[in-house]
């Protein structure tokens, strides 16, 4: 039950190895970290500061090298790496099933990667190679060649047999897969099946059909999809021949699924997922400016609009100082919808087939809310500001860009979508700036017009 | 292959079922629906507006019910049960895991769960209550009592015969749990093992020990996390005398995993992760209203900062055009800092040992983007305004607030953490009112003492 406080005794660790890191004493550090599992060292590394991370490594066993680095997030990975000789990386790959490799391999210079790979043994070497030509973000670019076949015409006694002698299986074999005399994917075994069946049965009599083979192309979110929609453990991957290339294994699924979902939330506030906790504050300032800079351009958007209204600001004052609920109010309530829609699309909630449906509703979501607010904020004003008129406009401005606010929320990530955009990276913005816009002309345009 | 183009396929069965109910083709969609796997008829009604999921769900397979309903988010499932009788519930759970019969139970009202209870037989409705017993999101509620028990003193031998006796294995079963005389977990049995060793030899030569047993009540996020590090497929739940009380599998794990980070997504736009992407509209605008009226408070509070400087503001209405450049800069680089901070809680990266680190870094970069920012915006505004000093107070009032924002992304998620508030649900809002707040306060102080 050591395992029971798991989170306060990374964090107690990470105290005792940071303390310990402080007062110099390497040899108690060394000692904590020979007793921790690989992944956990990794946890410990992406929590530590980055002046600790590069001692921390050099006092791990050189051994856990390669899972830990397959643990690692990529920029945490990249830092590590780039400080590494070849040799050592090369020799940390080794015993590390292909895809993982890869990813180690993956964002390397060119050069350095060739080398790493020049360093491998023929089979390794060709294996990797053969992973890094698939797309990252693909079934290929997923799977590993760790896996076991067997042929269709044995008994089941023969396989037991099989296995025993080989004296180990690939981690999270769930099935064994059966290939015909050309190597294409004709089923599968499951253990399960492999265990509750009479020794004397054919393979062929109780193997299921290949038909839950995914193609070498498919997308990982896919992938994901499909993995999570019928409890996969493991799932074969084919060619178009219907040739077996490999395998994934939910662990590499629920990766893809925790970054999926992580990408929307932080590319929804402009971050990029990848981003290292304790990135150097160059590099991530760099980083970051690029939203700020793309705001930079929302905001003086949303200014040139105020400043057609100059002459009514310079009226009256108190124009000034309601002019910004409004746009506020109509950016909350359309990333209220920008959000529902990114995750309906995530998940494919979202198609051709009932697009009117939600625009339809969102709207009238809107346009509820914007009868609602439109009336609090009208009331409210009309007493601060003693002036009805001025209720009146910003109640009709409210509910203006509330329903505004709706319909945009749906049409623009659909949209981008359709532009081949990311609608969780750009969304957001492009609905604040139609809202702050729309919402600062109907309201400083009615006023200049009725008062 | 018939896979494929899962998601395509989809939407055209979408297209084709809700083309075929509206030609009221009903006996053409049974005959789709017929064709499809739970999980896809489950997805189908996500997908579907809601006036057509009473008629899909009439035409499908009662046999079907208890598979669907599992795979169902909460909203949708609940909406579905709310019309179905007691009788029908009873039987569509009959058959399903325990886990998943209380997740479709669980949010019915109570004299009509009882009711349902009262159907099953003796030993379901134990188990089902067992289950109900424990919170949803703790080790107890996402555990099912569906596993395989081993004795320690038999040969691998006796256990395979033990097995191929019974016919079937517990889905995404991997390891067999090993019991002492006390029904005490004292280890496990990986397939992997039973099928690579010699059958001579005893369970307890080959056992691995009880290490990864889960407490039950152990919180579902660190259970998702402890899955997620150790590339687990099952583990074992146990009390605290390390009695055996179920099992976790991944599948749902996955669910877990999703879930927790849709919630991010979706809390930090203020929506509820479990919310219905078809929602009647009425519901979903009572439920959005909760977070605009919020949004309100905090535009308000911004407005009445405008208020105090009304005199300025009736003086120069390019202050009035400006003011709100500065919030929008603060709050967009704040809300990217709460988004880092809200991942690497979620993810166990951050805690009291590197608090300190983290909020010096993110602090650094608010006054690095400070100055590169302040720098364009203040040239901007001396060209666009032909006004040095209003460029400077603008500048000042930026370098400021993106500091601001640095030091209130790292503390406000932090210290809702510490008062037990989401971070995620309420971070946003509060960074965002106080980055309005301060730059206002910035600009229009700034613009009133100097001009």
């Amino acid at each position: 039950m050591q395992e029971l406080q798991d989170f306060d005794q990374t964090h107690q660790t990470l105290q005792e190895v940071s303390n310990a890191l402080d007062s110099g004493m390497f040899v108690h550090v060394r000692r904590l970290l020979q007793d921790m599992e690989p992944e956990d060292i990794a946890h410990l590394l992406e929590a530590s500061p980055r002046k600790s991370r590069n001692v921390l490594w050099q006092l791990t066993d050189p051994e856990d090298y390669g899972e830990i680095l397959d643990e690692l997030s990529e920029d945490v990975k990249d830092g590590i790496v780039s400080r590494m000789n070849p040799e050592s990386i090369a020799e940390a790959t080794e015993g590390m099933e292909t895809d993982d490799v890869a990813y180690v391999l993956r964002s390397l210079p060119n050069d350095l990667s060739r080398e790493i790979l020049s360093q491998m043994d023929t089979v390794d070497r060709f294996r990797v190679e053969t992973a890094l030509s698939y797309p990252e973000d693909t079934a290929g670019g997923m799977m590993n060649t760790d896996f076991i076949t067997i042929r269709a015409d044995v008994e089941i006694d023969v396989v037991l047999r099989y296995l025993r002698m080989k004296g180990d299986l690939p981690e999270s074999t769930d099935a064994l897969y059966v290939l015909d005399e050309e190597s294409r994917l004709i089923g599968h075994l499951s253990l399960t099946t492999l265990l509750t069946t009479q020794q004397d049965t054919l393979v062929s009599d109780v193997m299921s059909d290949a038909d839950e083979a995914i193609p070498v192309n498919t997308d990982d979110g896919e992938v994901a999809n499909l993995f999570e929609r019928r409890n996969w453990v493991s799932a074969p991957v084919v060619d178009e021949n219907h040739l077996l290339l490999g395998r994934i294994t939910i662990d590499d699924v629920v990766d893809v699924i925790r970054e999926d979902a992580e990408h929307s939330m932080m590319s929804m506030a402009g971050m990029d997922d990848e981003e290292d906790t304790f990135a150097p504050v160059v590099k991530s300032a760099r980083r970051r400016s690029v939203w700020l800079g793309m705001n930079v351009l929302a905001a003086l958007a949303a200014a040139s609009v105020s400043n057609m209204f100059e002459a009514t600001l310079a009226q009256m004052a108190s124009i000034a100082v309601l002019m910004t609920i409004v746009p506020s109010m109509g950016g909350v309530a359309g990333n209220q919808t920008v959000a529902l829609v990114i995750r309906g699309l995530a998940v494919g909630h979202i198609g051709d087939s009932n697009q009117k449906e939600l625009l339809m509703k969102e709207a009238g979501i809107g346009l509820l809310n914007g009868i609602l607010w439109a009336s609090i904020i009208g009331g409210i004003v009309m007493v601060w500001k003693s002036d009805m008129m001025l209720g009146a406009i910003i109640s009709a401005a409210m509910l203006v860009n509330l329903t505004v606010a709706g319909i945009a929320g749906v049409s623009i990530p659909l949209i981008l979508k359709k532009m081949n955009i990311d609608p969780a990276l750009a969304g957001g913005m492009a609905l604040t700036t139609i809202t702050d816009i729309i919402g600062l002309f109907a309201f400083l345009g009615l006023a200049t017009i009725l008062m």
